[in-house]
């Protein structure tokens, strides 16, 4: 997709280089690869290429550059991440609403997301640096994200938007002739039933089939998966519950006086 | 926030205690806080108290046990996290989808997230464990986000939603936020059936239920209307139907030799 191939990650004086081994793998997951390091610490090393697993190649084309300046040099927008603006406010949003402005940029604008140091982030001059500030709305108790992680949400918010734009311009959105599960629980009259509570009923269910004899001679595993995928996505409450176990055990009884 | 509170991340397998830390970071930095481990190659470590950084509690916190169904046996709601479905498909979304069914939940509901293996996921014996499955759009030339990345995709969508539902509820948004999912399912491999054929269902459900002397006593027109919403609701394909139906029929046969 156009849009990603024209978001820069850059990130400034990363300490540990496992994290831009995973920062390129969560980049190249959302199909992001356009990455440039400003003085990292240690780079490359083995630690950094372990961590990014499949996405190596991201590394191997990744830009390494002295200045902030130097890396954003040819954007025509710069985010910064950050977790709280120190010195004055500035156009401050969430990832979502990030998307939103980069989905209106003109074709061809070239969009960076900055993301600081693990122990201190960004600074202020870098932040002044920045059109926009993005923060991840976090925990207030605790909202410091992995710096690979942060990368992770920017891009996977910035890979939906882009699948919701091409699927707007290809006209296939709205409505479907799919098939449509109706799945709105409001006001049931009874609580829904356990993860364990549906196990036995699943294994009720099975051995019913055993005791009557009935299987599927030809796959006798699918008939238990298609069974399990029929019943499970009921989410049965806890009165239809004893009723389909009530059906099955009077199934039981009755063949057990047969048997006798 | 009480949605995030109800949220259990559960990790099966765990290889690397490093990405046990990551994750517990990454729930922490979201305000998502129950960790369960199924049987973890290592933990407690040293390396996953150093990635969970200020998240060492939820480390601590962590419960351990030997097998999922230990793990989700309280929960109402169990998803599962996955590339892709290896035999027959099941419910799937985009955890953005996936929020939308947990607003729905009713209040009290505990709902599961279900992580696997580093190198190969869930099988298809957890997979089946899950009411639905949720995928992570990825990109198609490398989709296999690091598993702590993954939570920390998850927990971020929940965060969101939480925060949508609270703003919501004080006022501050639009009606049009409110959840209204159905569920798409797509690439179902048979053909839903008929209202037709489902009338025929419950006929023979019913008669089925009779030949076995099935009824509840003190309302026998409450139990097939609560039968009929439970069926209605699975959306039955056309497999589902035969296979109920030779469940039935098997039962009215092996009936009616006792009666001989």
């Amino acid at each position: 997709m156009e849009l990603l191939q024209r978001i820069r990650i850059v990130m400034i004086n990363t300490s540990d280089s496992g994290n831009i081994g995973a920062a390129a793998r969560a980049m190249k997951t959302m199909g992001v690869s356009d990455l440039v390091l400003v003085a990292p610490k240690e780079f490359p090393t083995a630690k950094a290429t372990a961590r990014a697993s499949g996405a190596a190649d991201l590394l191997h084309q990744a830009r390494v550059v002295e200045t902030l300046d130097e890396a954003i040099a040819d954007c025509q927008m710069v985010f910064g991440t950050s977790a709280r603006m120190r010195t004055i406010p500035w156009p401050l949003m969430s990832p979502r609403e990030a998307t939103q402005l980069v989905l209106n940029e003109p074709e061809g604008a070239d969009i960076a997301v900055v993301f600081g140091r693990e122990d201190a982030g960004l600074n202020n001059e870098e932040l002044r640096r920045c059109h926009y500030h993005i923060c991840i709305p976090g925990n207030e108790a605790y909202s410091v994200l992995n710096v690979a992680a942060a990368v992770q949400v920017i891009c996977y918010e910035m890979r939906m938007a882009a699948l919701s734009q091409a699927a707007a311009s290809s006209g296939q959105a709205q409505a479907s002739d799919k098939p449509v599960m109706p799945l709105e629980i409001t006001d049931w009259d009874e609580p829904l039933v356990s993860a364990e509570d549906m196990e036995r009923f699943m294994k009720h269910f099975e051995e019913t089939l055993l005791d009557i004899g009935f299987f599927d001679p030809n796959n006798p595993k699918q008939l238990m998966t298609r069974a399990r995928r029929l019943f499970m996505r009921t989410r049965m409450d806890r009165l239809e519950m004893n009723l389909m176990r009530g059906v099955l055990s009077t199934v039981q009884k009755r063949i057990k006086e047969n048997d006798r």
